[in-house]
């Protein structure tokens, strides 16, 4: 019987020449990324072990992008504490260089891997192949000491794509538009797969928004196929495959869903679900306070340049702040040498350092009572970004850009 | 008798051919500005008032800048009642524009004006000739309701500056020399007043550094004549000055300081006053955790000029820190026309929105116990950054950036 790449990568990883979804099975990860919404537990977690042991420390990948630069003494401790345990073990580190799982993308995810992320959008690393998954801070310790976990082998839910987005329509419709026709819990504890003629015109970043946001449909991971766009990619960033696997023609899904990319439409997530969704035109009107232009969903290049386009020789509404957050540094120099920030600036964005930003909604462009966001970030739920009476649109950087100007919100003229 | 140029500011403010230090004065204001330090605060005071009333609204300038963008609920909470309060009273408002001392030299700033800042750097106006002093709220809003105050006039000290800071050496290192020579009480509520042959060659931007800082001396106020090059930079941003005062020559000076700009040298004020100066040698190796280059003080182009000088090519040390923060929009505008900021970011530094930063210590790039920064900041006293038991040594920005490169207190090779 076939197999899913799911279970290749897991066979893989637990040394096997086969499993199968409902198999348990015990699995060498390849790498354990960890950020600073938990590594200071993870770190006293470690600290009061009988015999604290890194298994391989090349493993490891620590990112501080989530409260940075630190906003408290609590956090600039936290941060400390991370950034020293780093140094004292040798453990690769980032800090302040961009969203963990952007960084990940350009310098250390390659397809065929298991990756476990001690962050739930760990999953963006199928656009490459890589079964990543998000785990807490005590199986990343698991992990961490002994190199090593366990998996339940999940189903999974093959998507295939067919024909192409439509002008003005974005990779972040689609996926709120598939997470909207399986609701927030359709894909639950299962591999998300996406396949067919239509994943040939979408472009990594695309990827990576589709891929990242499978966590909000409850899966475990997502994953693509790695054909030549994937492969290029990959070459550009100087790495090479760990292993390319595809599903087998005979392989066990869950279910097979056919997606027509020409159907999509400009899409808005409403408070407070991200499956909430809605075309943009029924939400069109709704007035903002803050836009958000950024995160590991969109805040790539691509991102920038869609916003950039739809900003350029316009303004931002006199009432809206709009923060755009390049997610990662070579994304933002990337962005300065193409002239972008320069049109964001002009039109009165606020342009932040690389980091998650109100995505995270803890220290960066907190909302206030009653108010509004408008926003590329990951989720929607109440008090994500700030107060727990606000409210949370989720919207392609298109859409999120064009109601920055508009006041409302609104789709982007295309 | 002759009168200082504090005497016929006041004067002017009263009503009156003259008036002279210790007379106690009632004067109308020329402009009021106000920030998120405190402007919550003023407002839930005025809602109190039994008739409330603004006197003459066209002279409210209200400024975000300290904690932008939000960082927390709180904060977003005391933005929004200050934002919604300005729209409805038609005030003047700037949020996320810069910090709030550039936003006023670059827009509304006139000779001879006397202006209450609800901030205690005000006293940076006098680079253009203005009578600038720092209030708390509740006198912010006595002033706001009737238009008025009163004024102890103060006593000058005199500064006579001769001759030229040598290459390498900063408006910075005058000013923290100057408060290092008086100390942090030596200018207890007088107006510290710059002249001589020296300050012909002193740009605005290194006017507005010395003026700002002399409340670090206990200063009232600083003021400067007004001189070509200030006229030049009010004709370039649009603006006529209200009246143009020098003092008398027969002028009374409680005290009159000559100073040789050629004597100067490089300083830093050491933690925890930042009359504790040293010259930089003295600190030499001091390990850094945090460099800061930015502040009303020294976060203008000019200061981001001479920090990207220092760093073009080099790149920040791997455990420190950087953090450059244009002081304004246009600011940073300007740097990224300049290529400025892809320097700084190919360096490795952090580049953030304008705003008052790791200066107030409160929402960003805040150190932790035991970390040290070195900034260009305005004070240094225990906990200004952070933690209470971390530490901050003020120096020039060409001092910050050779030491963030460094990673330990150095001066620029000039």
């Amino acid at each position: 019987m076939g197999m899913t790449m799911a279970e290749k990568i897991i066979a893989a990883a637990a040394g096997k020449e086969s499993c199968k979804a409902g198999d348990i099975e015990t699995v060498t990860l390849d790498r354990l990324m960890s950020n600073d919404g938990t590594t200071h537990l993870t770190i006293d977690m470690y600290n009061n072990l009988k015999n604290p042991h890194i298994a391989d420390v090349d493993k490891l990948v620590w990112i501080i992008d989530h409260n940075i630069p630190a906003d408290s003494p609590k956090t600039a401790a936290s941060h400390k504490k991370m950034r020293d345990f780093a140094r004292e073990h040798g453990i690769t580190f980032y800090e302040g260089e961009g969203v963990c799982h952007q960084v990940m993308m350009e310098n250390h995810v390659r397809p065929g891997e298991l990756i476990f992320g001690a962050d739930s959008h760990t999953c963006a690393y199928g656009a490459l192949g890589a079964f990543g998954t998000g785990v807490g801070c005590t199986d990343y310790l698991y992990a961490m000491v002994t190199g090593t976990s366990w998996l339940l082998v999940p189903e999974t839910i093959r998507f295939n794509l067919h024909g192409k987005l439509k002008k003005g329509v974005y990779a972040r419709d689609l996926i709120l538009s598939i997470i909207g026709k399986i609701s927030a819990n359709g894909a639950n504890y299962k591999a998300m797969e996406f396949a067919g003629d239509g994943l040939k015109d979408l472009s990594i970043a695309d990827r990576i928004a589709i891929c990242n946001l499978c966590v909000e449909a409850g899966a475990k991971t997502a994953l693509m196929e790695v054909d030549e766009v994937a492969l290029d990619y990959l070459k550009e960033h100087g790495r090479e495959p760990k292993a390319l696997f595809k599903s087998d023609a005979d392989a066990v899904f869950s279910q097979v869903i056919d997606i027509n990319l020409d159907e999509i439409e400009p899409i808005v997530a409403k408070p407070h679900f991200v499956d909430n969704i809605v075309p943009v035109k029924e939400c069109e009107g709704t007035k903002i306070d803050e836009a958000f232009l950024g995160s590991c969903n969109n805040g790539r290049i691509e991102d920038l340049r869609v916003g950039a386009a739809v900003i350029k020789g316009k303004k931002v509404a006199p009432k809206v702040r709009f923060l755009v957050v390049p997610a990662s540094r070579s994304v933002y120099k990337q962005a300065l040498k193409e002239g972008l920030l320069d049109i964001f600036m002009e039109a009165g964005a606020m342009v932040m350092n690389p980091n998650c930003s109100v995505c995270w909604g803890a220290c960066q462009g907190v909302i206030g009572e009653g108010e509004t966001l408008i926003s590329t970030g990951t989720r929607n739920f109440k008090g994500r970004a700030g107060h727990k009476d606000s409210f949370v649109y989720l919207a392609s950087a298109a859409t999120v850009t064009a109601s920055a100007i508009a006041g409302y919100i609104t789709s982007a003229e295309v």
